[in-house]
């Protein structure tokens, strides 16, 4: 069955207990940055800290008691994880993260924390360790993006996007395996076809860029860059066909750049968010996204998982 | 003629095409440290990053044209100023701000930024010599505190947290002259008598603590603190019977709270704070201020010029 607006609103209503109606912030203090009037979908300060207990939640309750109690297996680079932890608690569930090394510490810690079991791997084998684990035990595998309950909770956030702001022009997400964007498009362009949606992701790891150029689903190297929570090297099978089909258009930036956001969203709009979730302001900063002065464009702060200790780098970056 | 609920309901009227309605963040995360549901007034991302454009505002738009044209001088530690060197640029009139040395670089620039003259002083000459200036020249002084217009537009910030939470519990924020407080506490208690008006203030110019255990206003030693923005010796002489009448009380915080206080909202409601904006939190994290479990508390943060590169301090600091 094809992913639908109704999976998004049905989403809506089942998470609604369970994560926060986060706001979206008008940020004056960015317009003359960004060439454009800034709206911040502030999903750092969202429940677990980033935008993936939507998709999450909503999965996990679409589940039976029964499998629920197979325990809960996710590969992560940390957000997906932590959400995972927070929710599987909550539901009285068991779950295994399994995480590469590289993940960020204050990521690390709040699986822990929660009770999670954590596995740590090469970032290549995550995938292969999830799908082995789950083929032994039984539990249950969740995608962070390829599974359409958790594409249609990630979707929420556009219906809260146009109650808060009916004419905004245009929405721009960060992209690793394109659960977020996808989902986001296909509930923006149904509601109101004019809206642009676009996706920024890292140049280290361009796995959307190189995939819409090849018309199909591409492999990219692994990779380090700044935005820790998108190295997805292949875009979700799920998620390709509706960012290609709904969206405007991928866009890769460097990880300078995305420091440069970063800075510019902590020192002028005096929010808090990580790298990753910065990578759509990179992207406009950069002049790549076309916009005008009296579009209202939303960027969607994905996640605030951020060490304030890493913070340090900012001092020798130049907006 | 008596300040009044009037007096901020039309300020209201007078200054909205000119800030930021800034929105009432809940900010779950920081509820287990406190001990009560927390919301949080976003004066950070104000225009001219504080609450003092409200007031600035209010009271040049009551002004004259003869009287703009004979020029604005205001004695300021930099937020004051800030706003007043936006307000009259906006509305073609010259200022002239008194600083005091040790005023945070980032502020210093910020005002001059805007083309206003820039006069650098001791602290506690400040007053003095702004007043100087007026009788010299015929220019206007504005008060960052001690006058009605000014009071009424920092009073509105109560309007729009009712309107956001109509049924909050209690309403905490930073306190120097007094204008805030006194204003706030008038309009929420006239609203409802059940709400808690609380201000905290630095240890080290503790004003309102002493004053109000005086039953007067009383003068206290200048000193330096992290809170650069509350270094007011002596209570606004109209603020501090409203302070007196209608808040539940003043607290004082040491330094080493207040930061703790800024770093606790960054790392974990993810927003950007001076320090002199933390001073609520501080109370209520350090226990001073009694606060429920089930109470709804808005903290009123109150600015956010804080230069990055002085945040390497919180490093060391414990929440």
């Amino acid at each position: 069955m094809a992913f639908s607006i109704a999976d998004i609103t049905e989403a809506r209503e089942r998470i609604k207990p369970y994560v926060e109606r986060t706001p979206l912030l008008r940020l004056k203090a960015l317009d003359s940055f960004l060439g454009c009037e800034v709206y911040v979908k502030a999903e750092c300060i969202q429940t677990t800290g980033s935008f993936k207990i939507r998709g999450v939640m909503n999965k996990l309750l679409s589940l039976s008691r029964e499998e629920l109690d197979r325990g809960i297996v996710c590969a992560s680079t940390g957000n997906h994880g932590k959400a995972i932890a927070y929710a599987t608690k909550l539901l009285g569930a068991k779950a295994t993260v399994i995480i590469p090394e590289y993940t960020p510490v204050i990521k690390v810690d709040a699986i822990r924390a929660q009770g999670a079991r954590i596995l740590q791997c090469e970032l290549e084998e995550r995938y292969y360790i999830a799908s082995e684990i789950c083929e032994e035990t039984g539990a249950i595998l969740i995608s962070p993006f390829d599974d359409d309950m958790v594409m249609a909770g990630q979707g929420t956030i556009g219906l809260e996007i146009l109650e808060d702001c009916a004419d905004i022009d245009a929405v721009v997400a960060p992209v690793s395996g394109g659960g977020l964007l996808g989902s986001l498009s296909v509930i923006l362009k149904n509601a109101k076809p004019g809206i642009k949606t676009y996706g920024a992701e890292p140049v280290e790891i361009p796995r959307y860029t190189q995939s819409l150029a090849a018309g199909k689903p591409v492999t990219v190297d692994a990779n380090l860059t700044v935005a820790d929570a998108l190295t997805t090297q292949t875009p979700g099978s799920r998620c390709f066909p509706l960012v290609q089909e709904y969206s405007d258009g991928v866009f890769d930036v460097e990880d300078n750049d995305i420091l440069r956001a970063q800075k510019l969203l902590l020192r002028e709009g005096k929010l808090l968010a990580e790298p990753s979730g910065c990578t759509g302001i990179a992207a406009v900063l950069t002049g790549q996204i076309p916009v005008k002065p009296t579009d209202k464009v939303c960027f969607v702060v994905s996640g605030g998982n951020e060490d304030l200790r890493t913070m340090v780098r900012l001092d020798e970056i130049l907006i």
